[in-house]
C-alpha cells in the first residue's frame, strides 16, 4: 500500500514516515509540506532520521494523492479540510488524526467521505479507543449520583484545550448518560463557581513538559471514585495506529469511519 | 426486614449498624460477637454511636439467625463458615464480606448454600464490582502485548495479602485471557527476578496510614498504558453494598451469588 | 483552654466540636451560627452527634468570645472579618482556616491582628504545610526548564476555585522560583490557548463526590515529572490542625501567624 | 572532554552515543562491548542511529580507557568492578549508573576510587536526586505516625527487584528518621502478613510494557497522606545526567563521590 505523509517534516509526520519504513505492507510513496516550507524538495527519510528513502518533500499534494492508496495526516483543520478534497479526487483513504475541527470543518470532511475513504479519530491509539468503550459503559452503569471528570495533560507547546481525546472521551461519558456532551459541560472553573451542576462533565487541562499525552475520566460517588486513565508514552503509538487505520481502510468503500471500526469495537 | 450483624463490636460491624439504622425497609434484629468479647450483653446501638436501639450483643447466633430474615458479616474464614451453616439452618439470607477464605472454607460455604441465600464477594461496593467488568473486557480486547499488574493499598491495620479485592480483579482479568489465576500470578518480586514472564498477572501491595482501599490494574503495553482504579473513601460504602445484597436475596431461592448478580452485571 | 467554635452546625463545626472533645487541654465553651439559624438554641454536643455538652449555640458572638480563650473558624470571608474584630476586642485567639478572603478582608485580619493572635492558614493540615515547603524548595532547585501545574479536587459542594490550598501551594512554587503569584499565574484553559507561557504557574479544578481534598504540584521537564502531593481522607485532619494551632498559639502574643509558625517549619 | 561508551550496543548505550553527539564540551573518543559481542569492530554512531562517527567499538577497555578523559557505564556490577580498575590504571573519570552491586562490588569501587574520580548514583537524573532530598526531609518532619511506603514500576524487562532507584530512595526516607533501611524493611508482603510493623519502610514493585521508570514514596498518617513521585519519560534524563556528571568529574581530584555532589544538593 503507497502512503503519502503530509507534513512530513512535523514532528508527528516525522514518526509516521519511520513507522511506515518498519511495517511491513506499506511503503512511503509521497510526502507534503505547505508552500514556502523551508523543508520542500529535502527527502523524506532522511528528514526523519532514517536515512535516503529517495521521497522528495513536495508543495503540490495532489500528483502526489493521485500516485497513492492513501494519505495520513495529523495537520491542522484548514489543511485538513483541504487535503480531504483531495483524497475524494484521487478516491484513495484518508487518515485523519488533526484535532480541533469546528463543526464546519467536520462537515466538509464528511461531504469529502462521498468519495474518499476517511478514517477520523480524535485520537488513533488503541488505548484510548478502547478507555472511550470502557469510559461509555461506568458513565452508563453509574447513575448522575456519580459525577463525571475529565483531566488531560500534555506537554508546553500544545496549543487547544481541552485536547480532542478529552472531548471524545467526554463525548462517551454523555453518550452513556443519554445527553449531549455540549449541552452538559462545564469548561472553565475559576474564582465563585457555587456548587458543581449535577449531571455534567467537567473538563479540567494541564499542560507541562514533554508529557506525550495523559488522559483521565474520573466518576465519583459518594465515598467511591472509579478512574480510567490512559497514558501515552511515546508519539508512535498514535503513527502504529493511524498506519493500522491505512491498511483496515484499504480497498474499502467510500464513506466516514472511526478508530472504533477498525478496530471492531463499534457495536460495544 | 430483619437483619443480623455478626462481629458487631468491630470497625465494619459497628459501619453495618449505622447503615441499617439510616436505610429504608430494613431494621437491626440482632448483634453477635464471639464468646468471652467484653462487648456481649451491651446494647449494639450505643456501641455503635447512635443511641439505644434495645438490641443487646449475644455471643449465642443461633436463636438470633432464627428470628432473623438475614445476616450480614465481614469476620473472619472460621466464623463465616460457622455462620453459614447457621444461615443454611435457619433458611436465611447470609451476605458475606469476609475475605481471606481458602478453598476449603469456600467449599463448605457453597454447601450451606444449599439452603441458605448466600451473596459473597471479595468486595460489596458498587465500583469495585463495576471495574472488575471494565477489566475483563480489557483484558481481552488488548492481548498479550499488553503486560497486566493489580496494586492495592490499605490501611496499616490489614491483615492479609493481597486484598481479596485485589485477587477478584486479578480473576476477572484472568477469565478475559482465558486462563486461570493461579497457573499464571506473580505475587513477590525481590532480588534477581529475570524478565517479566509474558502472560502472567503481577500482584503489588502497600500497606500504611488509614487509607480504606485502593485498586489499580494497569495493562501496559508498548508505549502506553491503560489503568482502571478503584478507590474507596470511606467503609460505609461496603455496608450499603452489604444492606443493598440483603433486600436483593429476601425471598430468592436459596444458592451462591455474587454482587454482579445484585447489580445486574453478572452477564456482561 | 476554653475554644469557641462559630459556624457550629456546618460540617466543619461539627468536626471541630468532635476533635475538641477527644482532645486534652481544651474544652468547649460555646458555639455560634449566624443569627436565623434554626440551631440556634441548641445544644452543640447533641449538633455534633456526641451527646449533651450543655453549651447552646448563640447568634450573639461578643458574650461568647469574652468568656473564652480562643476561637476556631472556618466560615466565610465576611464573617472571618467580623469575628477577627470580636477576637480583637476579647484579645483571645483566632485560629481561622476560611478561605478566599480577598486583599482588603486581609487587610482587616492583619488590622485585628495587632490586638488578637491570629494564626491563619489556607488549610490547617500537617502534611500540606509541609508540602508547601517541599514545593517552594522543588521550585528553587529546578529551574525554568521546568514547567509547574497544580491540580486539586474536592467534592461537588465546594463553590470556590481554586481552592485556598492550592492557591497556596502556588505561591509557594513562585516564592522558589523567586517571582509574584498573581504576575505569572494561568487560571484557565480553553480553546486555542496558544504555547504554555514559559515560567507560568497553572492551575486546573475538579469537583465531584465527596472528595476531601487533593492537591498536586507538578513540575514538567524534557523527559521528566516531580509531583509531590496531599490526599486529605477526611475532615478531621483539618480540626486537628486547628486545635493544635488554638493550643501553640495560648498566651503567645497578639500577631498574624501561619501553621508554618506552629510546626516550627517558618525559617525552612 | 573525551568519553568513552561502556556497553555502547545497548539501549543505555546507544542513548549515551546520541547525547554526547548532541553536547557541547564532548565527544565520543571510544566504545566498548565484552568480548564475542557481534557488534565489535561496527561504527559506534551508526549502531546509535545518527551516522558514521568513526569510532569502532572494542572488546578490549584498557586502550581504549588511556586515552579518554572519561567512562559512562550503566552494565553490571561485574564489569562496573572492572572498569573501575581500568579508570583507576587510567586515572580518568568513572561515571556509574549500574544498580544492583553487592557491598563487595561496592568496596571495590570505593577502592578503585582511591585513583579514579567516580560518581556513582542508583539513578543520574536531576529529578531522583532532587526527590531523594525531598523525602528525607518529609520523613524527619512527619513521625512515625505516617508509614512510608516506596513503590516503582518499570518496563517488563527489567532483571531485578526492587529498582536500585526505590533502595535510593528508601535509603533517604531511612536517614530522615534516622535508622538504616536494612534493619527496618519490608520487601515482601504475601498471604496471612498481620499488622504493619511501626516504623518499617515497605517496598513495592510494578513490571510491564515499557514504562522507562516511576518512583513514588508515600507517606501515610491518619486521615492524610504525603506522595512524593518521579516519572521518567525516556532514557535520554540518565544520559544527559550522566554526561553532565562526566562535566563536572573531568579535572577534579579522586574520590567516590554522587549526583548530589554534582547537583550542589550534598548538604541539604
Amino acid at each position: 500500500m503507497n502512503l503519502v505523509v503530509v507534513g512530513a517534516a512535523g514532528r508527528m509526520g516525522q514518526a509516521l514516515i519511520r513507522v511506515i519504513h518498519q511495517t511491513e505492507g506499506v511503503r512511503l510513496s509521497g510526502a507534503v509540506e505547505r508552500s514556502g516550507s523551508p523543508f520542500v524538495g529535502r527527502d523524506a527519510g532522511e528528514l526523519a532520521g532514517i536515512g535516503i528513502l529517495n521521497v522528495a518533500v513536495s508543495d503540490d499534494p495532489l500528483p502526489v494523492f493521485a500516485a497513492a492508496d492513501g494519505v495520513l495526516d495529523f495537520t491542522t483543520p484548514a489543511a485538513t479540510v483541504e487535503f480531504a478534497g483531495y483524497a475524494a479526487q484521487a478516491r484513495i483513504a484518508h487518515i485523519v488524526g488533526t484535532t480541533g475541527c469546528s463543526s464546519q470543518d467536520d462537515d466538509a470532511i464528511a461531504a469529502a467521505a462521498r468519495h474518499a475513504t476517511i478514517v477520523k479519530s480524535g485520537n488513533m491509539s488503541l488505548g484510548v479507543n478502547l478507555l472511550g468503550v470502557l469510559v461509555r459503559q461506568a458513565a452508563a452503569a453509574l447513575d448522575e449520583a456519580f459525577d463525571i471528570e475529565v483531566v488531560e495533560m500534555h506537554h508546553r507547546h500544545k496549543v487547544d484545550a481541552p485536547s480532542g481525546t478529552a472531548l471524545l472521551l467526554g463525548e462517551q461519558a454523555a453518550a452513556g448518560r443519554g445527553f449531549e456532551l455540549a449541552d452538559n459541560s462545564v469548561r472553565v472553573r475559576d474564582g465563585h463557581t457555587g456548587p458543581r451542576p449535577g449531571g455534567a462533565i467537567g473538563f479540567a487541562t494541564l499542560r507541562g513538559g514533554s508529557v506525550v499525552g495523559e488522559h483521565q475520566v474520573i466518576l465519583a460517588g459518594e465515598g467511591e471514585r472509579v478512574v480510567l486513565s490512559h497514558l501515552a508514552e511515546d508519539r508512535t503509538i498514535f503513527a502504529r495506529g493511524a498506519v493500522k487505520a491505512a491498511l483496515w481502510a484499504h480497498g474499502r468503500k467510500p464513506g466516514l469511519y472511526s478508530m472504533l471500526d477498525v478496530l471492531g469495537l463499534a457495536d460495544k
